[in-house]
């Protein structure tokens, strides 16, 4: 098995071939193979991008077919039948069955794409240049995601990244004594704050790369209800915790908000294919033909394999299959934070979208390198690096997800006996 | 043929849809089918991202074979086979038998991560925040990217999209009576200029959105001289003059040129699936593992069809074919100039990546109009939208290119014959 | 009495002339005359800038000797002996009995200039851009003052002013529940708070602008502690609080803190005289010579006039009679709380520098002019206009306290006989 | 004679001290005097701030009664009989003779204060946030007047200064070939530039810091030109120019444009007292009551004095002796240029605000020091610190003049004799 390549020619930026030393080759659902024929669970899934799991039949029988039928791949915004079919799919499968009306924009593949296109628009319809934003906060990697980010090693990148953001606290930011969406009112209230009105409030519910920080309910109506008094743009950034992630299709139905603009993309296309929307509340659709564009807005593959995926959630047994995934992986989580309590300090996240805090970041260190070496993916999160992330499949199945449950509780078992006592 | 759909349901930022009210599905090399039956050649491919043409065998038929084999799809920066083919092609095919030598990042598939990632790394590299950029410069729609676009309309998206940009003019800019080379290197070693010194300097060898705009390479070799003398990191956004769009691989070929950093995007997956890379001096690649990051920028499809492209510049008969089509068209857009000069004022451009420039921006929507009437697809560029992008696949069989130039010259024909006399 | 030359000709920035339309002549002490013979006493004291009186004849009659004996007037930073008298008379009088030791700079002549330069140094000396500021604070008219004060009509001026701050809650802001210093300091200590370490942290010990707001001594020492522990640079703008004007030299004595640097102005030249200096820690003065500069730095009358205002605190008699004044300013404003609770919510601010909050900006106005009618000048504050700042000279006699304070007694009664019962 | 008190507390940024290591006392007219009693013709006049002499009679004589005479010294901006008569006096004196009609605002005593409030209003007046300024300029040491200044070490101590600046040529920069006014206008015209189109271009009409770079009359005509044509506010820094120093009161006056903004402050007292003022075309004026203010924009002492400057504009014999004397000095200064061809390349500026710019650095250190030595004081600017600044005091004497230039001649004699031949 050959890797030097890599160590040769690839940019020291990388770094998950760093942390899992094999090459990779095949893949089936929530399972995936390296060169030497090894398998693995994967609790990874491309950061959330792959929520329906890996080649998932339903989503890969059509992309093949599209593929090799000589059908137009790339159209910028021409107008193509794979775009309009996903388009009607993704109205009458998730928007309409959710009393919800957008407009939706392509505006490029990526997540970041997405989410400077929602923040340029917010600035453009409410004429003001500030953006409210989180205490970790993760929004993506170009300079107005950057800028909206909270991750110090993320921010130092940008250089000029620090303008026109007010940081405010997430929810019990900095604890629970401290009520952040009373503090935000009154900022804005108070012409003597120093603290212009923003143009918009973007917010994840769950701050995944933040260290799976999870927003209440009441709070999210909350941060909704000072976005209506003060004319603010609200957006929800649903490219982690969206498209299924935390059992729903979108990641604030439990909270019965209602955002401005929503931003899709990660596990939008169901095949990892790169693809993003954004979702406009109609009034606010104020852009002019051309405004915002990119070359790949118009990926029709991913307008395929989306639509494939968006069908999935009209189908009664798979969301009914979907919950019950969600309340055994909590159950699990449950049992292993009781259990584990010497390094695990909480359970944090919802549905499928979970996390273990745990004591240090040498804890979660050392549990990723046993559970690869058992056949495990995952990965760590949190500003110090000290929450591990669980992102089984919504479509795992029960044998895979109890099977990769046991190696975790396998490498929590070897590393307490070990180390934790210690602490 | 329903396109009310559109209108209905996607953002009002849609803008080829409009300028080609019909729905397309099929496309082979040159040429797009619409649902009507209707054939289209096609000059604008996907704005320089299909340059091989659509659906070219060469690149579809692994991607097919890759794409049903089970194969994995998303992998972030983890190590794959097909990651690991593509680096080892790439550097065999491309980069060697040129003698550079360059570290790859893989920045997230679209043009403007790559143009953000290399910003973000010139910054990191010199410490300094300030860069260096061109009039009419067009580098994506992202923050940073933005900022060191030239477009006023582009530019009002961002808000504050004017910071750490110092902007210069252009080779030739505002005429060829000023020396901007000239003029830049002076800015820098006056330490009165009031311009600091920049990070980097990125440009375009051809300034294919700010019309067609070309630099000789007299100017390209001055500017990286200056970039030497001042420790300036040179960018070249090769994204729609590079992967082959100018006749050779990269665009600066010609100049005899090496510059620190080249990102590449567009045409470089040969099918339009989205893919970018950052080619890096090695000094230069002083990244942290992980500190700039993607979720698509291990998009394995893409690997593949990049690699079956970047195979086909070592086919001498490709290289001539390609070399040849060139000469061909420059012939054909020299004999419209002279045919058409009360309608078209000059030809601009090099290679295979040609522009008209028209005596005024109503001249080029008309023919527009004509020529998709008559079964060519052209689009404009300009800060006043007054020159003609002609972007044929590099491919383009002799038959296509005479038919779309006749076509070309038809509707010129008519709309000399309608309006132009009165201007 | 001739006041239209001054709407023909006075830019429409003019304010106090508006709200008291009269044309003043003479001073002395506490008491000023206009045109026509009225005398006022005087609460407004130039904003804070003449604190010991109009002409206090200690620092007029050494100012008419220099003026009138032909002594260098203007010296930019050259050495001269009124400035060397000076520099001399602040160290023995002020610096050396409180046990501060600090470098002396002479930034030019006004508060914001003091800013300014404080603000530089500690960019300079940390290598850091950002700057923590608090909610309601006042720092000064120049962009880089304006972007740390809070005030949003006055940020609103700067067009740029709100890059490189981060604001953050003042003392018992939002309400006296929440720690603000403990939430700038788990921010300053979260990697992922998106809050970058400061070069400063720039406060008032009284926002006066902002509405009289103290700052315990408490939360000033924890801001002093989280300043050592991150490598922040302490400012404390002393500008209206300090020379006297609490009742110590200092305002910031009472916390028995030492910041980094102090800045002073307004008062310290005793006269009137446009003057301020800027106090380093002998290690931060990291300047070169002429890096900081200023036409006004080298105002020898103000030298003149600070120096014999620095000699009064030696003067054992000078300082027991300020502060009986504190005590009984206090008093009579605590009975004015108590019986005006109607249009009065609380006494804010210490010693000398006082505020009556009342229930709103209307019963201020009136308040103001019914003083004005009965000869008292006084000005409001706070974002809301809606507290009475009491400034009287720190040298007012006994007299002049009780007649000023009848005064503000009976414009409280009437206007509370007209409009309080109803709100 | 004692400097040891200025090392051990005044702050290391202290420059003319090191520079003139002598205490000064007393002055008079063009001499100033040193504790010794040894006497310097002043060619440095306070940075331009002392037109009109050290205690010019006409001018000390009002001050001294004022000061005496227990009048109102401060009082931010309410009405005084003494600002009453300065505003009747200038505009009387000064605006209607020259046919100019300007409001008058009163902003802060120093200079940068001026151009603050003058770009603030600029960009509150057009809504845009950028502001043009020219290479090499000088406007003060705040942070927005430090954004739009040239040099680079006082732009390092912003941090944030380069923000919503764009950088232009000056007239001639980087040499005569190239045509700056026309390039500024062809970057407004054009809409993909990326130069927005600024709140207000801001220029002086000799660069002083800047290497005294003087500006044709052709050329200010062409930039007021460009203004007008794309609505841009026009503000002509006429802090050092002004107020008398070329031979006319403004520095404009020559080429007979009639700016939108004007800045004086420096020698506008008279006295060296820190006074200035922006004059602004009345319906730009739109200032809201106190919507800018500084404490000292009440500098009653400055009002008696600039009043009395601007009475001695209403005499011919003043006017007709200050042309006389700037002719005398170019003389004198056209002979020091031939006769020392090989220390000094050329003249700069005009009428009495000139400069010799040598062939280095070190040239004009040696004559600085030699000068000083024998009784003269010259300072030094432009980029490269290698131009001699010549500011007499436009009231000099012949005898002074004469008596001045020999000691320059002198030194430059001295020099040349050592140093220049191996140049």
């Amino acid at each position: 098995m050959n890797i030097d390549v890599f160590a040769a020619h690839e940019s020291n930026v990388r770094r998950y071939g760093r942390s899992f030393p094999t090459v990779f080759t095949k893949a089936l659902g929530a399972t995936i193979w390296d060169e030497t024929g090894k398998t693995y669970i994967d609790f990874l899934v491309g950061s959330g991008a792959l929520n329906y799991g890996h080649n998932n039949p339903n989503i890969l029988a059509p992309a093949v077919e599209y593929l090799a039928g000589g059908n137009i791949l790339l159209s910028l915004d021409m107008y193509t039948a794979a775009k309009r079919e996903f388009i009607e799919v993704f109205v009458d499968s998730i928007l309409k069955p959710r009393g919800l009306s957008y407009k939706i924009q392509f505006p490029g593949p990526t997540g970041t794409n997405a989410n400077e296109a929602a923040l340029a628009l917010a600035r453009k319809y409410t004429g003001r240049s500030s953006v409210m934003a989180f205490t970790n906060a993760f929004h993506g990697m170009s300079l107005g995601s950057l800028a909206v980010s909270g991750s110090a090693s993320t921010r130092d990148l940008g250089g000029v990244a620090r303008h026109d953001v007010i940081r405010v606290p997430y929810d019990s930011y900095p604890n629970r004594a401290f009520d952040s969406a009373g503090y935000i009112d009154y900022l804005l209230g108070d012409p003597g704050s120093g603290v212009e009105k923003p143009a918009a409030i973007i917010l994840e519910t769950i701050q995944a790369e933040g260290g799976m920080n999870t927003a209440s309910a009441a709070w999210l109506r909350e941060i909704q209800r000072i976005c209506r008094k003060y004319g603010v743009v609200l957006i929800v950034d649903d490219i982690q915790a969206g498209a299924g992630r935390t059992g729903d299709f979108f990641s604030f139905e439990f909270a019965k908000i209602e955002p401005d603009i929503v931003c899709l993309s990660k596990s939008l296309s169901g095949s990892g294919n790169p693809f993003s929307i954004v979702l406009i509340r109609p009034d606010i659709d104020i852009w002019k033909p051309g405004e915002h564009s990119g070359t790949f807005r118009g990926n029709n593959l991913a307008f395929v394999t989306a639509g494939a995926m968006c069908k999935m959630w009209s189908d009664g047994q798979f969301t009914a299959g979907v919950e019950r995934t969600a309340v055994k992986l909590q159950g699990h989580l449950d049992r292993l934070v009781s259990k584990f309590h010497k390094c695990v300090e909480q359970k944090r996240g919802r549905g499928l979208m979970a996390g273990l805090k745990c004591r240090s970041q040498a804890v979660v260190g050392r549990v990723h390198d046993l559970a690869f070496e058992k056949g495990l993916l995952i990965e760590s999160s949190g500003p110090n690096r000290d929450v591990i992330k669980i992102l089984p499949p919504i479509t795992i199945t029960d044998d895979e997800l109890d099977h990769a449950v046991a190696i975790l509780d396998n490498a929590l078992q070897e590393q307490a006996n070990r180390d934790c006592p210690s602490i």
